[in-house]
This record gives C-alpha cells, sequence and structure tokens, in this order.
C-alpha cells in the first residue's frame, strides 16, 4: 500500500528517518560516555521505546505516571518519572508501579519529599528520588545547592526513599552555567557525606553539546526521535531529519494563491516556532500555513511557482511533533513511500 | 464526590452553566426564528448533542464524517457536514452514512461536486449539497455569486444530488457584508431558476447578533455550549459563563512568585487568545499562566495577594475550549462542586 493512498489527515512515520535519528545520538552517547535515557513522551510507542534500548539506552524517561504504566505493561523495566507526584491517587498508583519495574522519580518541595516519605515508609523497597534543579530553565527546581542540600537530607532521611542525585531540564545554550550548577550543587551534597549516583540533564535542542555538561552522568533527549520543524529551527539537524509528516489532502483551492488542508489545529496543533506559520509543506516548500483553525489549515501559496489541486495529498512537517503524536490514536509506519505497519499510539491522552 | 478531590490534570464541566448557556442561545433563536444546528465539534458528547435537540434545535453540526458517524451511532438522525468531502474512502463511508441519516455536506469546488455526483449516482436518495461561500472569512468557499450559481447548476444537474442552498463561516462583526453576499447569490440562484431551500451561517462569537444577517435559514453556533476565555475576550459574555475547566494541581513552588501546574500544552493546547497568558485560573484571577510545557503551565503570581502552596488545586478557563475537549479521553460533570457524571469523549479522534 502506497503512502499516498491513505485517508487523511492522517500522522506517517519514516521508519528509516526514526532509526537514522536514534543511532546517530546512540553513537554521540557512546562516543563521550554519555548514558540515553530518552523521553518517551515525544512518539509513546512501545516499539520504540524498545528499539531505543536495544541500540544502548540505560531505560526510558516518562514525564506522565500514566505513561509509566503503558510503558510498564509494554515490558519496559527500568522507568524515570522527572515529576513531584502528588496526592493519594497518584502515590498508591506509584507504589504498585514500583512493586513491578525500577522505577526512580524528582522532587523540588519538601511537600513532595513528605508525600513520597509517607507513602513508601513501609514499602519494603526504597524509592530513588532524584531533587530537581531549576538551572536557569524557569520552570520546576530548587534554586539554590543549599536548597538540594536540604531536600536531599530530608529524602536520605525518610527509611522508604533513597536519595539518588540531581536532575534537571536545562536552559538553551548554557551548557556552561549548567555544569556550574549541577557540580556545585553535587560538590555541596557530597561534602555533607551523600553520595550522588545520578545526574539527570534532558533536551533535544542541546543533545549534540550535551557532553560539555560533564558531571551528567545520563541525558533525557525525546524529540531527537522525529524531530521537527522547531528542532531545525533551533539549529539542530535539518528538514531531512524529520521522520514524522501528516499526510493531508487539499480540500480546498479557493483562489490561485489560496489553498486549505484538511489538517487544522485538531491535526497539527497551534504550537508556534521561529520559523513563520504552522508547518513545512514538503512537496511545495515556499508554501505558508499562514492559519489553523480547528479542522482546516488555510496555506498562501503566492510564493510558489507550482501549485496543488484539490484532491492532491500533501506531508506536512509540524512546527512541534510532540503535541501532534499526541493528538492521534494510531500513526503509520513507513519505508520508501510504502506502508510497513499501523500502531496504535499506545501512551496517547495518558493525563494523569 | 467533592470536585476538589478528582485526580488531576482533569477536565471539570458544570452542568448548570452548560443548560444555561443552551438555553439563552435557544431562547434568542426563537425569539427571532432562527432555527439552531449546534456544533458538536466543542464538546463531542452525545449527551449534549441530543440535549440540543431537546431544546429546540434542528439538527447538528459535525466538522469532519467521523464525528458524524459516532453522532449517528447514538441516535442523532439529522446531520451537517460542512466540509468538501474528497476520496473515494471517505465517500463510501458517506454513502453508508446517508443511508441511515437525513444527511448534508458542503462543496465549493466542481472537484468536489464532480466526486459526490460520481458516487451518489444511483444511491437511490439524492444527497443534498450546499455551496460554500467566502464571506470574507477567508478559509473555505466560492469567492462571487457567479461560482455559486454555477456550482449550484452542477449540483442540480447531477442525478444523485439536490443543490440545496448556500453556507459560510463568517468574519467577525460583519454582519452586513455577510447579508449582502448571501442576499446577493441567494437571488442569483433563484433568478436562474433554483430554489434556494437553506442559507447556514456560524460562530459563536457573533450569535448574539446573528438575526441580523436576515437572509440566514440556521446558525451553527459551536463553543457557545462551553465558551471560554477566547469567547469573553471577543465580548461574548462573562469568565463565569465558562462551562468548561481544567482542574490542575499546584506542583511546583520554586520561587515566591512562581508555581507550576501539573496542566501543560498537552492539556491547555497552545492556542492564544486577545488576553494575555494561556488561561484563566479561577481562585487566583490575578494570576498569569505565562507558559506551557508540555506537562506543566508556569504561572506568574507577582500580581496575586493571596498564593497557592503545592498541592492545592486550582481550576484553569482554557483560551479555546474546543481543542481542549479534544485532548481529553473522559469528562467529568459537576453542580455544586460535586461529580454528577463522568462521560467518555465519544468522537474525540476522530480526525477523518
Amino acid at each position: 500500500m502506497l503512502t499516498k493512498t491513505l485517508d487523511t489527515p492522517c500522522v506517517v512515520i519514516d521508519r528509516r528517518i526514526v532509526e537514522s535519528n536514534l543511532q546517530r545520538a546512540q553513537a554521540y552517547a557512546d562516543r563521550h560516555g554519555l548514558p540515553l535515557r530518552p523521553h518517551v513522551k515525544t512518539h509513546k510507542l512501545p516499539l520504540f521505546a524498545h528499539r531505543q534500548i536495544a541500540l544502548g539506552a540505560v531505560g526510558i524517561t516518562c514525564q506522565k505516571l500514566g505513561e509509566a504504566e503503558v510503558m510498564a505493561d509494554a515490558g519496559i523495566d527500568d522507568i524515570f518519572i522527572p515529576y513531584n507526584i502528588l496526592g493519594a491517587a497518584k502515590l498508591d498508583r506509584l507504589a504498585m508501579l514500583h512493586r513491578r519495574v525500577t522505577l526512580s522519580v524528582t522532587a523540588d518541595s519538601a511537600e513532595t519529599v513528605a508525600g513520597y516519605a509517607a507513602r513508601f515508609a513501609d514499602a519494603g523497597r526504597r524509592l530513588p528520588v532524584l531533587v530537581e534543579c531549576d538551572t536557569g530553565g524557569g520552570r520546576c527546581g530548587v534554586q539554590t545547592a543549599d536548597e538540594a542540600l536540604a531536600l536531599a537530607r530530608q529524602i536520605d532521611a525518610a527509611p522508604g526513599l533513597a536519595f539518588e542525585g540531581l536532575m534537571t531540564y536545562p536552559p538553551r545554550a548554557a551548557n556552561e552555567t549548567v555544569e556550574a550548577w549541577l557540580a556545585g550543587a553535587a560538590a555541596l551534597i557530597r561534602a555533607a557525606g551523600l553520595p550522588v549516583n545520578r545526574i539527570s540533564n534532558g533536551g533535544s535542542p542541546g543533545f549534540y553539546s550535551a557532553a560539555e555538561v560533564r558531571s551528567a552522568t545520563e541525558h533525557r533527549p525525546g524529540t531527537y526521535i522525529y524531530s521537527d520543524r522547531m528542532q531545525v529551527s533551533l539549529g539542530h539537524g535539518t528538514l531531512a531529519d524529520c521522520a514524522l509528516t501528516v499526510l493531508a489532502t487539499v480540500v480546498s483551492r479557493p483562489t490561485p494563491e489560496r489553498a486549505i488542508l484538511d489538517a487544522g489545529s485538531k491535526a497539527l496543533a497551534a504550537d508556534t516556532c521561529a520559523a513563520p506559520g504552522h508547518g513545512h509543506i514538503v512537496e511545495y516548500p515556499d508554501a505558508l500555513i499562514s492559519g489553523l483553525s480547528e479542522e482546516h489549515a488555510t496555506v498562501d501559496l503566492s510564493a510558489c511557482a507550482a501549485r496543488p489541486a484539490v484532491g492532491e495529498k500533501v506531508r506536512v512537517i509540524p512546527n512541534h511533533v510532540c503535541v501532534v503524536s499526541n493528538l492521534f490514536d494510531a500513526v503509520t509506519l513507513v519505508e520508501d513511500g510504502v506502508v510497513v505497519d499501523r500502531l496504535p499510539v499506545a501512551a496517547r491522552g495518558r493525563v494523569d
């Protein structure tokens, strides 16, 4: 079955580009002795999580407990959830998951640590907890090395918990700052007599310079598996490295300069990136996706010499691929323009 | 069960606000003799589609064939799909649906009409087709009354089709222009000897002045059932009319001025509106959701006197509610802060 015969809109993933993206990243990691712990939020597919591990990853990262449950069900046995997990319902689920896989989590507050400590007090097996550090990203994380030490001590003092190390989601292009932050905090904690076994750094945009953060003992890239327009606009690879496209049909050509596709914000998502427009049309690189409504993309063809006809199918590289994966119940794998598989997006919609 | 005991993030819908929004719109429609054909893309729930009809709607509108199939399965028997439906696979599904419900569709090109004409040539029962008109919205639609007439003739000449009328998704605050466009095209088509049975106008933002488009024989509001920050910022109602909120937990308070919620772009979506930020926090109206990553919202509390603690739950009114509905497998209905039902979002993810 040819890719272009698929009904639209649908997500099409080029398996060879995926393999090439995974191998290139693993080779960089191996060259620098930097273990990979890929973030599955991008693909949400057990098949690719297993492939990442087969290529050498030490485990996976999930952003939500629900994703981790799906991956555990699929036989993945080393899962890191770098998230503050709060509340009795989630802590019970976490405890169940802890019984069947090697699990680790993060905390950035005394409240989060207290929740883990209470629930895991008599779990039998200690829960490894890393302290999340805000190294400049401005999201979660303790603000100073002293705060990191205080949380490390609180974790270490809890009978059911094990202080495991530090975790950060770094700001872009700031390896020196991140390294200084993490090395300083680790030194302070070690000087206090606590071992720092793991220092987990993350992100795809800066991945190919991640070895500069010498303190890190692992890296959690996510988007690198598919890449997208945002990655390319940040200088990470080219459009040819983008493995995931949304196949769409031109459903209207109301004027000579306008085309309408059957993929809107419910297929491409409204996330923006530095490049203009809401996605890149592979077959019409000079076209601009100037607007999205829920089920339509409006395309400005004024810069295009050749222009598509009603009924023609085109491939769109999305701005941000992780949110697109999450909008489709299934994805189609292709090679050389031929369909080779169709997979349910097993961890899609696992919001909690 | 109290709303605040629900695990997060989750979608919470206040059933009384829904009922009040539906009744107010139906009362306006009744007062002006303007039949309603609500767009179910916003809620994707058979329960609410049936309620809209019970209150007086003449049928429903679906933007995708997949949504229409779900609604037909749920017993809705008059469905309008204002979309150019192209390709053999979709036309076959359309033909099956046409056998079991009262269906109508749109076209804005000779190619789309030709597809309908070929597939329905011997369907036994004519498929009603409306011509989509671009009255200034700049999306799909014929550009002139002459083009509308040409398509009306093509439809009328096809043995399996019936020319039904005109449809538009209007630009904002342009009732006079829209009325002039539709009245002019209808007059031209009638002068050519073709009846114009239906003129379908749409949209929630301009709904309460929709009667000014006197030619319209029906209106297709969608978002009005829940409302959202975008509607309010367009001057349509107040935040108290917003029925759908995302219940989220404060998972981090890294600094005195920053809170992090467990609802990111995979729960709130990245759609923007005229109001600043990515949603309105009901309990902290002076807070600004300054950024979204996939599973976190970053909140600027600097303007807030009272500030939330880690573990506290808050309700977020999203910028654009239709895309939020589409991100959750289920929604919870509440009344007076108590859970009364939990419903699967039956037509969620029906992208084609």
